[in-house]
């Protein structure tokens, strides 16, 4: 694949910025990143009004830039757009990223200007993301060609993309809050060159990501994007979330990116078949990146719940059997462990509901022993006033819930999930205990969708081995 | 129905404790939650051992106990219940709360034990709470049968019912961080008297609840529930939580409260004719919750969306058509103002997707006056980099997207909902916009239910209506 010609966006030696300016805006946001970042050194800034920004001499015309750029990033409004990528391409540069709006998403006349801008790049060779769209994040060399705020760019090892410009770029305002650490991010806009497709392949590829999350409106060649999903899926595990599922979306998502959405369920399957994991909302599609980071592949569809809620436990199995998931029965040893601990009144199942008994210590130990479970959900919810002395004394979640990162280790192939819920002092002492070692959702749904997700994953990667 | 018997539960002038104690647990935490929200002074304490607890005497037996006691709460062992709850109805007290578990729950030889209690009760002419359950909360008179952190002990407007007593205590931890306040709660257990359709009704004439929420897994009486659903929905609304939608979930509500969870579809019908509100999921009923009691019902199908993200403004327009709403189109005045004020790229459609043309305050103010929405939902999400320089300089979100609380004042009888989503500051600026006027919420899917929620109560309160 072209993973060279990627290189120029996520990596280029020299950056040009077509429609700088001193003037509120993307025009002056971007040169502001760049000197924060270091790259304004490797930064050209190009505006027929010349002057200076950022103490840096502003080249008054394309012509002017010097040879051997390797990528332009287009801020001009739409009508201009077709003269620079001419002047651009006369000057051998070979990635450009256009984010001017204004083209297909607005009605016949911007399609026009679109497809014309598509025939020209092809005729020059140029490879272009966009237009409508704000290009692209590196964490690792803190490159972008939007502005981001400082706590997004903390290097992570998840890959995005995201079709919208202002979402891709509001997603990585949100993410950090989430818990999740970035590698990069590439918005895609209208597509007219560079698709879904081709950062998929460089995305698999990258060895900084691990996870990949593609927010979508429509693909305009489908059978080329379900290609490379399917070689996608069977190296790193991928989640979409995908608009346009209904006819108030599909209109929504044309006016927007021009997309053509197509048949949901047809997208739907699709997916399924090639081994991605569709998410159905936003925090959903954080929270399974999160558990994907961070735990190993499920092998099979076999899930264990301990649970101090009986209604949680509930609503967890409801969420099991929906995902088509299994719930299977603990060992015969496991139950007589269990049994030799607990109180009369408890019954020893799958979900196992040790309620107040304050037994999950010794019930964590036999239930991480049993052969069965493929993979656990820990649900450790306490009211908080019947333990708040304790916990003003000192006493951590840890004593009173056992040494979860030590009886992992004893089970280091198989994912493990907790969900936090309740007073905010709980959720602290929960993550904390959970550290790196158990991953950790707000949610029944998230956590069964987490799981479910790893399954796939292991599925799909599976089909690789000899 | 039972009003003058159920308050006994909420505002009883005396209260017995059956089973305290100085060691850990209920039996040592509720006297100590009573001395500290002022109602030691009107409880007895019944423990066969004497002594003191909290520097109150404790009386060794019930046939010790003054006359007249509103009512009593039962914390003793399972197989000390029916001796207990005899001694009570000696006594002619008439309310009983047993939260004791070790019943049907447990198999057959606790459901024997139930089903003998019951029938003691009823023949004593006792009514009973639970048992397998953690009682009442009142927080206008600091009342409750549980340890409750005090954050939660806040007065407000929403009434709780949930079948488990851990599952409401968790709730209640959990509501002050999602900003919603409680007026009663009750929880129910194994129901062998009490049942939702009492609450119901208690909480339909209760003055100080305005919504309900309910978390259940199963019903015994299914006519007589819905009976009291069909009543309640036409004064307040009722959001309702149910479990064992699944083979799985069934089987775990059984071993958990003994519920007959039955068959999902029959529920999810029988709640939609009554006009309750079904919510997916615990944040969904938290989220939703809190737009009920702040924002007018909605007369209409028919949702207004402004938007400065055209992914979510496609993703809210799935929902709205997922959930049966609908995108009405503006009026050609509206389109008018919209199309003076907006740069060329942009399409004036609902969603109406404004993107960083910075018009929010002009686009609010006039799909606000276009009368085919019967409700909004605004979603103004900004990449934080792009402002950061102008909120240090005390730019508020109000000064660039307009003061929606007095554009509100226009349009009372619609009501309005904000999606909050990105950088942490943006997300406080926006709340401290929105204030009381304009009711927050993070993801589009509570946005669009939310205003569902709003159209279904006016629905079936308006069938009141002469």
């Amino acid at each position: 694949m072209q993973s060279s010609i990627l290189n120029l966006f996520f990596e280029p030696r020299s950056v040009a910025l077509i429609g700088a300016t001193s003037n509120p805006g993307f025009g002056h946001g971007i040169p502001l990143f760049w000197q924060k970042n270091g790259w304004l050194d490797r930064a050209y800034l190009v505006n027929p009004k010349g002057g200076e920004i950022q103490g840096k001499k502003v080249i008054p015309s394309i012509s002017g830039l010097p040879e051997g750029i390797d990528l332009a990033v287009v801020i001009v409004p739409s009508p201009a757009v077709r003269e620079v990528l001419i002047d651009l391409g006369k000057k051998g540069i070979r990635a450009v990223i256009i984010e001017s709006a204004g083209f297909a998403e607005t009605g016949p006349e911007g399609k026009e200007r679109q497809e014309e801008l598509a025939e020209l790049a092809k005729g020059m060779g140029i490879r272009l993301i966009g237009p409508n769209c704000v290009g692209v994040v590196n964490t690792g060399n803190r490159f972008a060609t939007i502005e981001i705020m400082d706590p997004s760019m903390e290097p992570g090892s998840v890959a995005i993309m995201a079709q919208s410009g202002v979402f891709g770029n509001i997603l990585l305002d949100h993410l950090p809050t989430a818990g999740l650490k970035i590698s990069k991010v590439a918005t895609l806009g209208n597509k007219i060159d560079l698709d879904e497709a081709d950062f998929l392949d460089y995305f698999a590829a990258d060895p900084g990501t691990r996870v990949i999350l593609i927010y979508m409106e429509g693909t305009n060649d489908g059978p080329r994007f379900l290609q490379a999903l399917r070689r996608t899926c069977r190296i790193k595990p991928v989640v979409i979330l995908k608009s346009g599922r209904t006819p108030y979306g599909r209109e929504a998502t044309l006016s927007h990116t021009a997309s053509l959405s197509g048949e949901d369920r047809v997208f739907d399957a699709a997916f399924r078949q090639a081994g991605a994991i569709r998410a159905m909302n936003l925090q959903e599609m954080v929270e399974i990146a999160r558990v994907l980071i961070a735990q190993p592949p499920m092998r099979g569809r076999n899930i264990g719940i301990l649970t101090t809620s009986g209604s949680l436990g509930a609503m967890t199995a409801d969420i099991v059997y929906q995902e088509g998931m299994r719930l299977p029965p603990w060992q015969p040893d496991t139950i007589e462990k269990i049994k030799a601990r607990a109180p009369g009144w408890m019954n020893v199942k799958n979900p196992l509901d040790i309620g107040p008994s304050g037994i999950f210590r010794p019930a964590c130990e036999a239930v991480f022993a049993d052969p069965n479970p493929d993979g656990f959900i820990l649900i450790p919810v306490i009211p908080y006033a019947a333990i708040e002395i304790y916990m003003r004394l000192g006493v951590k979640a840890r004593d009173m819930l056992g040494d979860w990162p030590a009886y992992r280790e004893t089970i280091k192939d198989k994912p493990v999930v907790a969900i936090h819920l309740g007073y905010r002092e709980w959720i602290e002492q929960i993550k904390n205990l959970c550290g790196e070692a158990v991953a950790t959702v707000s949610s029944p749904e998230a956590a069964v969708r987490a799981l479910s997700a790893l399954y796939q994953f292991n599925l799909h990667s599976e089909k690789t081995q000899p």
